[in-house]
């Protein structure tokens, strides 16, 4: 599987990131064509309370590199990138190769 | 699911970690009593050929928290842990909630 990997850093306003994610972000990107599967991982504070490095990380999956592009070309699959910027934070984005 | 993270940056010998990742710490994490599943990324460069922030990511991941801290005290939980100083990379490791 080809994965896309979004790693968001913690928001300024974590509990309007989190309402917006989950009522927007993550409909628009259940609704691209050719989408295997997704995951959201939600990170806990550390041990000692500690911020995590991340807030949160999306993992969309494809059958293969060929797949995800074109996913990403329709429109779905460019409405879910065009609505990244509503959520206020520039997260690290990655391409990966998932067994 | 709560998943254990760990993000790993690029090694200084590449070829080096893969293999000794792949043969011995991989198998290593696989016989971790309580083991849900695990899952191994590995990040590609950018478009324009630039490595990834990341290296690659392992993701294991347990029923619930009671289950991944009795699984991480396990004899094989202690040797998983053990052989990440084998690895040459302090990896960020970050605890979380899957869906």
């Amino acid at each position: 599987m080809i994965t896309l990997t979004v790693l968001y850093g913690t928001p300024d306003d974590v509990e309007k990131f989190d309402e917006y994610y989950d009522g927007t972000h993550i409909p628009l990107a259940r609704a691209v064509p050719g989408l295997e599967d997704a995951k959201v991982t939600r990170f806990l504070p550390g041990p000692d309370g500690s911020a995590p490095e991340f807030h949160l990380m999306a993992q969309l999956f494809f059958a293969d590199a060929e797949a995800m592009g074109a996913a990403m070309s329709t429109d779905e699959g460019r409405a879910l990138a065009a609505d990244g910027a509503n959520l206020g934070i520039t997260p690290t984005m990655l391409v990966g190769s998932t067994e």
